[in-house]
């Protein structure tokens, strides 16, 4: 598979779960898109966005076909830098070549084929997801009869690009991180712990902290002095612990490195960037979504419009910040199904 | 000297700095109160508020004595724990005892009598130095005729705590911390780098950000893949890499710790705080600090109201963040000469 930087990487796997059925004339698949540490597993117990999708859900299975497949550079079944690089039979390691939204959506595309779906009823996706949602509707606007950007921005912001690069500075500050060269020794683990705290920090809101945590102390408060002893700090911790043992350092590095050079504009101009695009899309952002802020919602909306798309936006008053998308099951519930309705009932697209 | 967790530190040393000159009824001092990073050196070539401080500034030396003392638990003069602990012969370490807020004020209030001054004109700082400030108005509500907290809040929220505890956690992974005893050997300068980044995002705003690096690359953009590519990120290692100088990491440690425990209310309701303070108090915030949002400076206002205090409150229309009481020189140097007029003129507190 031939890359956006020129480089070539392949043989690829994809590793993909599908919830529901495919219809006989193929129009009811969804593509669902994952977030930066997400994976294939949307769906079902311990599922990502298990309340989203299946029987009667948001995503209701009972009437589509949901795919959702892992990116390729991350750690769950798809090649990443983890998995065994063939010219030399050892882990990519640092030697995995640099990845952008493009080449992730570039490999979707040939699952979608595989699966002999000429067009996605959807494509839907928040956070990162939204960016793969972006990158549809300008790399294949063909294929999709709809789009569901959510939480999201055509561009990374210096803000947003600075917190991924200290997280990435924190695991390559380990000393376990070796370059990336640390699969038959012991992992960045602290490295990629602070990463992930960093990370969880910029996922909630000043609100909801205070809501979850106030300023309470930890009932087994550590004796150490530099021990957890605000509620705040264990939960951190425990987060950063947790995703240790689930998630690959590298990937991290890889995976964050394609969020920050995203830009679908990249040079092109607002009115021009999705001409010609035949999908609906509903766009969606949360007020207290101080990562991915409101404004780069509307500034999707405002280039759908000029591009005479059928574009709606929705602002949810949720207080839970960039996590939201995850958490807004109701309001997000009454959303999606109202709109995969209209788009499902024949309305193909194209402005009204 | 006590300490507010019930231990003892001493014999201590407080480096201080004065500029200008007292006059004979010693009744025009000023105590500048510095923040996080700062030291005593407030003003003159490198001084961190030398844009408000000196001759015909802000703070005019040509009729105030300025006065700025580095906190205990620093690493400019002041006993911190790179100290000599007088048990061992060697640098404390982490066998600094926890200090507070309310220890670092303590401490200048002696610094204040053994000058000889028994009423100071002000106190002002910015962040940490604003809760100085507050620390201040409750502690020693007798010895200040007029207070300026500034970009700062009455207690540190579960999200600043947060961005703490994450820089505390980057320093603490580096293995040349070793449990604070790296006097004799390599400092843990990437985990104190990192650190330091993360404060520095918190610093700056979405819009400076984006005014300042945009997306634009670096010219010499380095050739490993994971190098700083993006301004932005080289301006972080930059700023990381410069601290580590000039700043001790166990420092780091001691100082956020009193911030996360600053909460002025202690229990204390919002009437009640400020009850009976006589001094005039002057609260400023920016627009744009997402580190110390506005509403924190509007509790400390409403507090102040509520106890029949002389208050008024400035928001300041800054895109800088919460570096804005640093940089918004203009505004500032217009607020605080009309306060201080004021003040000086023998209005000399209570409600109006």
């Amino acid at each position: 598979m031939p890359l956006e930087s020129g480089e070539k990487l392949g043989p690829i796997t994809l590793a993909y779960e599908t919830y529901g059925t495919l219809n006989k004339q193929k129009t009811n698949a969804i593509l669902v898109l994952h977030a930066l540490s997400g994976d294939a597993h949307a769906a079902g117990a311990g599922g990502w966005w298990d309340s989203l999708i299946g029987p009667g859900k948001g995503l209701d299975t009972n009437k589509y076909l949901v795919i959702c497949s892992n990116v390729i550079g991350g750690c769950k079944g798809s090649t990443g830098p983890s998995s065994t690089n063939p010219k030399t039979g050892k882990p990519y390691g640092a030697d995995f070549p640099i990845i952008t939204i493009g080449d992730i959506v570039n490999a979707q595309k040939q699952l979608v084929d595989h699966l002999g779906i000429e067009k996605l009823l959807a494509v839907i996706g928040g956070s990162m997801g939204g960016m793969q949602v972006l990158q549809w509707m300008v790399s294949y606007p063909e294929k999709i009869r709809s789009a569901i950007p959510i939480a999201t921005t055509m561009k990374h912001t210096p803000q947003q690009i600075a917190f991924n690069e200290v997280g990435r500075q924190a695991i390559m500050a380990d000393p376990n991180w070796k370059r990336g060269n640390y699969y038959d020794s012991a992992i960045p683990a602290k490295g990629l712990a602070v990463a992930r705290m960093i990370g969880h920090i910029t996922y909630m809101s000043d609100v909801s902290m205070a809501e979850k945590f106030g300023r309470k102390f930890r009932e087994d408060k550590e004796p150490f002095k530099f021990g957890a002893e605000f509620e705040v700090e264990g939960y951190l911790r425990y987060r950063g612990d947790n995703f240790v043992k689930r998630f690959d350092a590298n990937s991290y590095l890889y995976i964050t490195k394609a969020i920050d050079y995203f830009n679908i504009l990249n040079g092109k101009s607002l009115s021009s960037i999705f001409k010609g695009l035949k999908a609906k899309v509903l766009v969606i952002a949360f007020k207290s979504d101080w990562l991915y802020p409101a404004y780069q919602s509307q500034e999707i909306v405002r280039a759908c419009k000029l591009a005479g798309v059928d574009a709606s936006y929705c602002e949810i008053d949720s207080t839970y910040g960039h996590d939201a998308f995850l958490l807004e099951v109701e309001e997000e519930t009454h959303l999606l199904k109202h709109f995969l309705n209209t788009v499902s009932n024949g309305h193909n697209g194209g402005a009204p």
